[in-house]
């Protein structure tokens, strides 16, 4: 008799994750090894709660299901944002876990996530090792904020990037209009890790410098350099528009965030408002005309302008996380390795590696003054946000498959 | 000899104003009747400034200007603020007006606005009577806010709401992934009209009713009655997305916006958006997770997301204007008429019925709570946004043209 798998999906939405799902889904069905591809629901929850979605009658009963699915944002399977207790901790929840994997006769198991998924994948190859389970263990990347280790770059990432170069682009056009001088502050996502920020780079072309000041939260950010920026700038030219990480900190590591600081499950401060924080201080100080936007949730749902390299490659991360499963590799993720001109490789990473590190911008990738990237970034990030994506349109509207549990 | 003609561009920018410039330009050419198109930079006052561009050049030196410049986002020319005075404030301005078109040998005027630029027509329209002048004066309508009256709608509107009901969808995929309670509230342009808020309401379908609840300007806001909304969907479903317009205000006519004062880091007080506010709101009394994203004028410059309806009907009122110079009209704007099913024809209509009146959302298409549009208000939307426009990308971006003082 054959086995079955599970694929779960976990963390924060992108415009690729259902993409690296359609993959998993794609090569568990036609590598005819598998009876069942099986979908957890809200992540390794769904699992404990026998929340579970049959993936192969979704596909069989439709096939276009498949390529929807490639293109459509956020999560198919839903998310969840459960912290995976050590089993020191809570032996009880990996017996669960374990029990369901022989109660559905699951052979490998396939996780799609960031950082916190990841660590679940590790956590649950450690528990699988100690007690010689047979199920395979494998981590599919996910994560708009590209700061997972080994793995060149994140799926989700290259289509986020995209999103936010060409919102720069169009908010560059609408604010050389008037014969005035102003500020524009664009917030952009990411805590930790600075990539997002330094994709709004990619906007600039032969006729705009935009985003003409980049700050990234890699290095300490000081208000009196960021006014003296701002005025040395304002002294030749009309428009100033500044790109900044909601994750950016003075040199005492403090947030500049005009907010109160939450603490999400995970124990992550909730950001909110590094771009109003600075809009009122160049109002205050430089009286110039100013704004902020925030680019908020829009930066990691827009499908309709993703990445089409992003998307092939994260399709392809979900084809490989199978393969690897069929070869009998566990406790491992997906990690794209890249060759010039531009070609992605992909390898299993071992999972111990990378769970719990955060992938930052390297120093020597931001200029030495602080307030923008080089070269060699811009460079870097190009390739990712090749291609556009071919989005049927109904009603003068993106077609897309809704979350899963509103069909089923 | 033959005569010129000049155009002006005036206001917010917005995805379609550059295809009504693109439709003037083209006619005038194509009409063989004019020697030169001249482009007034930064509104009226390049007129007064000498600030002006050749745009029968622009068009020969490179036939495709002439199509990128009706896909590209804000304005070719430029904007301005200015207000002109009436010419018993300051006949001064209206005589140096009326020497330039002489000096520039101009028989036709032609200014692409909302309802300040309207008030421009009228203006020099009734100088221009006064004086005898042969000079044409024609508004060409553009405003995201779809406020003027007489016209069916405004070019510019159905791009705005094309992405402003794609966004929506995309949130709503964001949103329904977590099997948790939670409220999204998404802020919307418009201070004094609802239109482009209701048009978030295209987004529902099949699977999806967001946005949940819909606040205009046009019904006073009771924070009472919105919590109480709120309180009753959440009995039943777990996440409720909310459109709300900038511009709601309560039944004493003050703006929501400025109810909830919070100090930053900084000491300042802030004043907070409607959509900021309610979050605030939500957060203290429900007690449940509760995100606001404002949209900010992403809504008014995405061309990339582009109403290709929209962009047909801006070329076409272009077009019509130029024909209306050319018949002899003058002191009118280019009004759109409706026809069932849906096809436009376009008409003068006279500039006093329209300068500085306001179009209102009809109170009959919202529903009696005030929380909500009515059908008839989704059917009069709908043919707006239909259809997508073919943007040319480079390097994984939209090519767009630049403002012209960025390449003169």
């Amino acid at each position: 008799m054959k086995t079955n798998c599970i694929v779960a999906q976990s963390g924060g939405p992108t415009a690729a994750i259902n993409a690296s799902l359609a993959g998993v889904v794609k090569e568990a069905v036609s590598s005819g090894e598998f009876d069942t591809v099986y979908g957890s629901q809200n992540g390794i929850t769904g699992i404990l709660e026998d929340s579970i979605l049959n993936l192969t009658s979704l596909v069989k009963e439709n096939p276009d299901n498949l390529f929807t699915l490639q293109k459509s944002p956020a999560m198919y399977l839903g998310s969840c944002r459960y912290k995976l207790p050590s089993y020191e901790e809570n032996e009880e929840v990996y017996k669960k876990i374990f029990e369901k994997f022989e109660e559905y006769h699951i052979s490998a198991f396939f996780y799609i996530g960031g950082n916190d998924s990841m660590d679940t994948v590790s956590k649950l190859s450690a528990y699988g090792e100690k007690i010689n389970s047979p199920v395979r263990i494998l981590g599919i990347p996910k994560t708009i904020d590209n700061d997972l280790c080994i793995t060149d770059h994140t799926p989700g990432f290259g289509s986020a990037a995209k999103y936010i170069a060409a919102t720069m682009l169009e908010i560059a056009h609408d604010t050389y209009i008037y014969n005035i001088k102003s500020v524009t502050i664009v917030e952009i996502m990411g805590r930790d890790a600075g990539w997002l920020t330094a994709a709004s780079a990619l906007a600039r072309n032969s006729y705009s410098k935009a985003p003409h000041l980049i700050y990234l939260p890699e290095t300490p950010f000081s208000t009196e350099e960021f006014l003296s920026d701002l005025e040395k700038l304002l002294k030749t030219q009309n428009d100033v528009i500044v790109a900044v990480s909601e994750g950016i900190r003075d040199k005492d590591n403090k947030y500049i965030s005009a907010s109160d600081e939450k603490l999400d499950n995970f124990g992550h401060v909730q950001l909110n408002g590094a771009g109003k924080t600075l809009e009122y201080l160049v109002s205050e100080k430089l009286g110039v005309k100013v704004r902020s936007i925030e680019l908020s949730i829009l930066q990691r749902c827009a499908s309709h302008i993703a990445s089409k390299t992003d998307l092939e490659e994260a399709f392809a991360s979900g084809e490989y996380a199978v393969k690897l499963a069929l070869k009998g590799e566990t406790a491992s993720m997906v990690a794209m390795k890249r060759e010039e001109p531009y070609a992605i490789s992909y390898h299993a990473a071992p999972i111990g590696d990378i769970a719990n590190e955060i992938k930052s911008v390297p120093r020597e990738w931001i200029t030495p003054a602080g307030n923008d990237v080089t070269p060699e970034m811009v460079s870097y990030l190009l390739p990712l946000i090749q291609g556009e994506v071919d989005i049927a349109y109904e009603n003068g509207l993106p077609v897309y498959l809704p979350v899963g549990h509103l069909i089923h």
